[in-house]
């Protein structure tokens, strides 16, 4: 890939900044050593019919490059695995995609319902109600992970792409315990994070959320 | 692959019946020409050690052959796809892939949603005061979706291995009528629920759960 620009938001609320998905393209970008530009859609355009051609879905994500337009978070950073061992070993194809699908279909939904229950829906009557039968899935996925993650520094021992998905998905309930209640998957997620191309990415998502922020009225 | 085995649950309630997950393995297999034979778990049985180390959530499916385990139903349509260019063709790969992550990253999660809110919590309090806003969240992919199906037959205007993942996600809400309110997204699924290896994967699917029927009280 070469001249790469990747699409994020140009601003959102700082309860969801370090959580949208470019995240994700940037931090497997930083990983393999991939130079790039950002672009910046606003969210009262991502319905326009302009942005809409890039992105069928109005959201983000979007990786352009001189080989062409690419959407969904989950198969940008594969294609940028394909082309760097540190993310995908040759030998661990399957295994890694298995685990990308396992971030985003498996252990993502619960968490991202969490996310939008306490985030999105604050205060409302229902989330009182729901709140607590959430948390119970939220935890089942955990353990499981947990448990998983007993004898293994990563997902598929060493890093991959895999753990990037994974990750950044346990970060849509960074605004609760829940994560530090088991305290393996507590020390993988600070593991991952430690990573330089982590901090890399999470400081450039959030230079571009400063450079945009709207003028205090 | 030789020798395939695809696990299933034995026996699921009316209301889950062809919703299970292994049914997109089963139509990947059948269309891809690959026989295989059925195993099951039963739900009680799924958090049991054996089970589990088979698959660390508990879940189906799995498809177990000479060549080893493989879990996430994503993962396992993408891998029989790499065997069958009728799925994926060699020059649409990473398009196939988008679509996969697509259909299970951002069109299911709110499909899914709604048909937990219908299905496992019906009559439940919060769900009154919720369900107009999951349709709503339901109503913004399908129009997206059906914006995208305008001009195309199917997703990448041949069939593949991403319209088994988005048919089968669309399906999480037959019980409702929002996919018939979008006559193109309606004629989209008839299109692929119509082909002989959908009904083939499908009838399997339904034997089993016939076999494995619990006695009546």
């Amino acid at each position: 890939m070469e001249k790469i620009a990747v699409w994020g938001f140009s601003w959102v609320p700082p309860f969801a900044q370090g959580l949208v998905r470019d995240l994700r393209v940037r931090w497997a970008l930083e990983e393999a050593g991939l130079p790039y530009e950002s672009r910046w859609v606003g969210i009262e355009e991502r319905n326009t019919e302009a942005y809409r051609r890039k992105h069928p879905f109005g959201m983000v994500p979007v990786l352009e490059s001189s080989e062409g337009t690419l959407i969904e978070s989950g198969a940008i950073v594969y294609a940028i695995a394909e082309q760097c061992d540190k993310l995908m070993h040759p030998g661990l194809r399957i295994e890694t995609l298995t685990w990308m699908f396992g971030a985003l279909n498996t252990v993502e939904p619960p968490l991202w319902n969490l996310f939008v229950l306490d985030q999105l829906h604050q205060g409302e009557e229902w989330t009182k109600l729901r709140r607590a039968g959430a948390v119970e899935e939220v935890k089942l996925r955990l353990a499981a992970l947990s448990e998983w993650l007993d004898d293994r520094d990563y997902l598929l021992g060493r890093f991959t792409a895999a753990d990037i998905l994974m990750t950044t998905a346990l970060r849509f309930i960074r605004h609760t315990d829940l994560v530090a209640e088991f305290p393996l998957l507590d020390a993988y997620v600070k593991r991952c994070e430690a990573r330089p191309a982590f901090r890399a990415a999470l400081r450039d998502q959030m230079t571009d959320y400063v450079r945009n922020a709207p003028v205090a009225a």
